[in-house]
């Protein structure tokens, strides 16, 4: 296909009234589409049920270590699942602590810890204006925790290695810098995994701030949907080498291995970080659910039989995002107005339209029946300054829903691209 | 037995040298009794081990709306679990919203919330001193919220019907005074019921903060141990009269009802303060363990079934306080050195020894194998004004075991008494 922008006024126009009458068909058929959230199809949540059968009335209910995991107890976990956690990030068993159903909450409750008791320093709260470095595009929820918190966000590029580590070294000086949170693998949405050197000038950063703290949210640790996985470079290997290890806060959970409804997450970090972890969650709550960590270990039995589940989970993945990337294809290769990756895993595939598209694609996708993620969500503050990233979630309808919802949002990027041109 | 107080000197020598033989005969044993925590013992947890049968690979595990309780969403909780709780506490259950595995969490989110965000007024962090008071002897965990919080503690007596009204309506002319935690029914540990007068002169509280806040801990809401169960007036039907139903955050969880370990707790409270819960919680997490109150909700299926497994944990409590009790009774009665209570339901059996004595009865037990709740944790700042008070938790030990722990107990009480008559 020619490129949009060398094409002249009247070959616009013509494919702007035929991209019209293409999208009135589509809205006229009433589809009610959805490609909005990172959420597993019920193929996926099938694939754990298994684990509903793990334990009954008759099963031992102790832990490797004879604690009773019916009763009180053990607030850092049963040690065969925090093992299991620590093999999955790499890290010593002692530096991890398991918790909840989600590790969101441990994040939340990371950064309400630091604002009201500080962490190393005085409590942020009593520190003025503070700021968190923003790689953008991001996790909406990263953001709305921040907002939430009224820290102050800064906009960090992301390239095709990572956040933009120049610009990190240079912000990190203001002693107002508090931190950052990142997803380092298979990120969310743009699915990049931080290269060697991004991780190892991550685990060198000298922050002016002796409060520092990186959220490592490594969501989708294991999630590859191919053959040709990312590697990721293990943060805190790299940081014993820099003596930086209590920069790191590491948090990832089974929410998209088991079940997003019921799964279990976990934090590694430093053996004083841990400390102050603890010495927070004891006032906070007795124990976690033992139950079902102990659920999850029998059902995984190990990291091998994690990574046995992953490859099921890609087998139903990689179609979908093969759906939207092959879609992508076929409607944009030599258009130029709109780029996107084919990420190795992950969640996501982010997609660019022309700069000051992106609402208008919301928009004319929205009045159709189809519901993206917010435009704007995956920026600080839900402000993409260039109006034009798009964050699509395959996973959750299927493959065929999937096609329609694809068709319709190239036909939304193909107008919006037209209107555009054809007002300049 | 003869009041001590009316022994002669003589006759104290030589009761307190035939409890001195008693007690290094015990001791000779090594026994290991604990009497420590308010645990389930195993018979119990063996209770609600058909929970674990409920749902199978084979389940329908879609909520009564037909929400996926494996997947991401339903953040207040699955609507069977939220009517289910609203039976329990008497409200409707738009005004539930259910939650992890501890109170104690909702309870400690609660408050760090006021204090960074406020709940009316200005966040309390930014109030400069405030304070908090606690009806005592009362729950360590409350008083480590608010000592972790650095929330000034305020001691307030316990009377036979619930906390001293007259000193709580006189110190809530304090603005800085921002609340108070409670447990209504068979509190912990004097196992008393708020008479219906407490409760009215609760709701009719006129504090001078705005943002004053009472945390009605209702852990034993339905914990009777026999069949004369105390009853205890509905706290939000008496605050809607006052038109106070603001400032009352009641709590419960399923830890004592089916698994300590892994049960579902929730919080119930006036629209207004659900939709700030809510609120802050939409930025924690997206949803709670679904699968773990579908699960609850399937094997309790209603209220009736609650208390009939309520009716089976009493059966295996009773003969446990009645151990206490008839020991104490046997041990104390007419001695004039102890008093307790013999309450109709809870974990706690609540023993005041004579004043001056209880740390020493705390040292006496530790020497010769006996773990005792740490005496003076039932007060503010681990500090009882009289050195009196001893928290007994029957639940966990075997009756045979109980029995022998009571013995040591009151070996100990009474040589403590001596001791103290003696040096006077």
């Amino acid at each position: 296909m020619k490129q949009f922008c060398e094409m002249s006024e009247d070959e616009l126009k013509k494919m702007k009234s035929e991209l019209e009458a293409e999208y009135e068909a589509f809205k006229s058929k009433g589809p009610k589409l959805d490609m909005s959230r990172g959420k597993p199809n019920k193929a996926q949540l099938d694939l754990a049920n298994g684990m509903l059968d793990v334990l009954s009335s008759s099963s031992d209910m102790k832990a490797s270590d004879g604690m009773e995991t019916r009763n009180y107890g053990g607030l850092p976990g049963i040690p065969e699942c925090r093992q299991l956690f620590a093999d999955l990030m790499g890290v010593d068993s002692k530096n991890v602590v398991v918790c909840g159903a989600a590790s969101l909450t441990i994040m939340y409750d990371y950064i309400a810890q630091c604002m009201i008791f500080g962490c190393g320093g005085e409590p942020w709260m009593k520190q003025g204006n503070i700021k968190f470095l923003c790689p953008a595009p991001g996790y909406d929820r990263h953001f709305g925790i921040l907002k939430h918190f009224g820290i102050e966000m800064i906009n960090i590029k992301m390239n095709d290695d990572g956040p933009d580590m120049d610009s990190i070294e240079e912000y990190v000086k203001d002693k107002s810098v508090k931190g950052l949170f990142c997803v380092p693998k298979y990120s969310n949405p743009d699915g990049i995994t931080f290269s060697d050197e991004v991780v190892r000038r991550f685990a060198a950063l000298k922050p002016a701030a002796e409060d520092f703290r990186v959220i490592w949210d490594n969501a989708y640790i294991i999630h590859d949907i191919n053959d040709t996985p990312d590697e990721l470079l293990n943060i805190f290997d790299e940081a014993k080498k820099q003596g930086s290890e209590d920069m790191f806060i590491e948090v990832c959970s089974t929410s998209k291995i088991s079940f997003a409804g019921a799964g279990i997450s976990a934090v590694a970090a430093s053996d004083a970080n841990i400390k102050a972890i603890l010495d927070r969650m004891t006032i906070q709550i007795i124990s976690h659910d033992k139950v079902n960590q102990l659920r999850h270990v029998r059902y995984f039995k190990n990291l091998d039989g994690i990574k046995a589940q992953m490859k099921k989970h890609a087998e139903i993945l990689r179609p979908k995002f093969e759906t939207v990337t092959n879609g992508f294809s076929k409607a944009f290769d030599g258009t130029g107005i709109a780029r996107w990756k084919n990420p190795n895993g992950g969640y996501f595939v982010s997609l660019y339209v022309m700069n000051g598209c992106a609402k208008r694609v919301g928009q004319l996708c929205k009045d159709a029946g189809l519901t993206l993620t917010t435009v704007g969500a995956t920026y600080p503050y839900g402000i993409d300054p260039d109006d034009s990233n798009i964050r699509i979630a395959p996973s959750f309808p299927d493959v065929e829903e999937l096609e329609k919802a694809v068709e319709l949002l190239c036909i939304c990027v193909k107008l919006a691209a037209c209107e555009k041109l054809l007002t300049k």
